[in-house]
């Protein structure tokens, strides 16, 4: 059995039932809506989001009706931001994809992100799950505060640990934090056990993308597929280069930044790898987001232990610490 | 006075004091984001949507505290919608303008529009404005399904008069409708005024996109600031062409659509537009939008005679009757 398999196999009839309701919603009598939806679909994804849904609910209570639209929420949010991503970015210009059918697309992908979003707020709103619109919603702002924060950083290269965190709180924290408390929010009243599990999700989420940030440096596909030194290439500074940057000599930096500020090739890429890794980043990167696993963990300890419990354990694991 | 001045005469402290909120809300500690509203606020807009609200509003009772954040709420979806319209598309890359630039531009564009939609949902959900919640995010829905149903069908060029009055109510008349709806929402709770403006601002919005279409082929500039023969050359058919082709033989509409099939250049938009103006297609058009600003007044008949009805009777005229 896979690890994801594995689990999820307290909730496996919830995802069933889920993967039915997610299609059904998606049906529309507009023909290009429910082509893209059915294509959507298709495209089997793991749904780390919906599981940290319902064990979350499990492990605060039951699951109960309201976890199924906290679940669909959730999941139709994230599909909106994957149809957003579609969007053609600088990126995918320089790498040369730029034709007119992929601009024509970029229209179709941003309605369609919109009308994935709005849909799910239906689904919160028609059934008065108000704090689950709110927790979302929130999410949605800080989501594109986040990007957005990050889209600046790339063009000032400036950028320090402090705003680093930001930024990966808000891009990627933000929906696995809402992801876990909306499943609270679902199953229990417990203010506290709301808290915990939004601070499990969030913590996750952030050891979640130094990994993933790592990954850039250490030459291996992400669980994201993202492609190894995408990140600089997109003049995306992460931790292991700003720590990198930050204990080394003033010579050393002004190299790097002067690469960093034309388009680089895979000589300058190498080079700035290898400076990482011989500055430490590596390492230090690493540390930090065990630190954050183990403040991910602590969430936990006043759950009794469960099956559920395990298992957001075991998926906390999973996916910070894939190809370690 | 300018005419739209003398329409909001009657709520100029309200648009004054939504200004001012407006600015605050926009404000953001991420200087992109910052920089991009500040651009946004310098284009004065018309502010069309909220004048509905707000006259609704006073139409119904009075402008309360609900009233300025479903007005907040309008502005910040119209807004939001405005930059995702930015994402270059078909057309513009057609004219040329597909630079590595603009299509950084595109990324951001999407970041935007998503940030100004939560910040909307954020204020309503803040406030628990959940009806008001309710009434735009079925909009955002809407809206986003008629793009996508126009986008569809200009490729496929099979469009009657039933799907183009689909098109247009969902993707123009929904957020029309629903500044009125829920500016009555803020003000009332009497079901039968709430439904009353809706449909107030449905067939408003529903003859103001038959009118803006047709400019199409007066050759003059819309209130949009839309340019002739836009619409053709993006593949788009309106009522006019609509009943022009219903009403021609079968040799003239092969010959249309074998045009349509194809970049349209100047001489063959000039050769449509001509075809149209012969098969009567614009006095068609000109007096089925007379039907919708007639269905529009009849909305108001059981309201009593104020300043706020005389507005939104005079803005009725303006937004459908212009450049006539």
């Amino acid at each position: 059995m896979s690890e994801i398999k594995n689990i999820s196999k307290p909730i496996s009839n919830e995802l069933r039932k889920l993967d039915e309701l997610f299609k059904a919603t998606m049906k529309s009598r507009v023909t290009i809506i429910d082509q893209i939806s059915k294509f959507i679909l298709r495209q089997k994804s793991k749904k780390i989001r919906p599981i940290l849904t319902f064990l979350s609910a499990k492990n605060c209570g039951e699951v109960t009706p309201s976890s199924y639209r906290a679940a669909m929420m959730i999941e139709l949010l994230h599909t909106a931001t994957l149809v957003h991503d579609d969007v053609v970015d600088n990126a995918d210009t320089r790498r040369g994809f730029a034709s007119v059918n992929a601009i024509w697309k970029n229209k179709v992908a941003v309605l369609m992100g919109d009308y994935f979003l709005s849909k799910g707020l239906l689904i919160c709103i028609d059934a008065n799950d108000f704090k689950i619109l709110g927790v979302t919603s929130n999410a949605v702002r800080r989501m594109s505060e986040g990007e957005l924060l990050q889209i600046q950083k790339s063009k000032q290269l400036d950028i320090d640990e402090k705003v680093y965190f930001k930024i990966i709180s808000d891009k990627t924290a933000s929906l696995l934090s809402a992801s876990c408390e909306v499943g609270a929010i679902s199953a229990t009243s417990d203010q506290e056990k709301i808290i915990n599990m939004r601070n499990f999700g969030e913590n996750l989420g952030i050891a979640f993308q130094i990994q993933d940030d790592l990954l850039d440096y250490l030459g291996e596909t992400s669980i994201l597929g993202k492609s190894t030194g995408m990140d600089l290439k997109e003049k995306k500074i992460t931790l292991p280069l700003i720590y990198a940057l930050k204990n080394s000599n003033k010579s050393s930096v002004k190299t790097i930044v002067k690469m960093l500020k034309n388009d680089l090739q895979k000589k300058q890429i190498n080079y700035i790898v290898d400076f990482v890794k011989d500055s430490g980043g590596i390492e230090y990167a690493r540390s930090k987001a065990e630190d954050f696993i183990s403040k991910a963990e602590k969430c936990l300890d006043n759950f009794p232990e469960s099956e559920p419990k395990d298992s957001l354990l075991k998926l906390l694991h999973f996916v910070t610490e894939r190809n370690y």
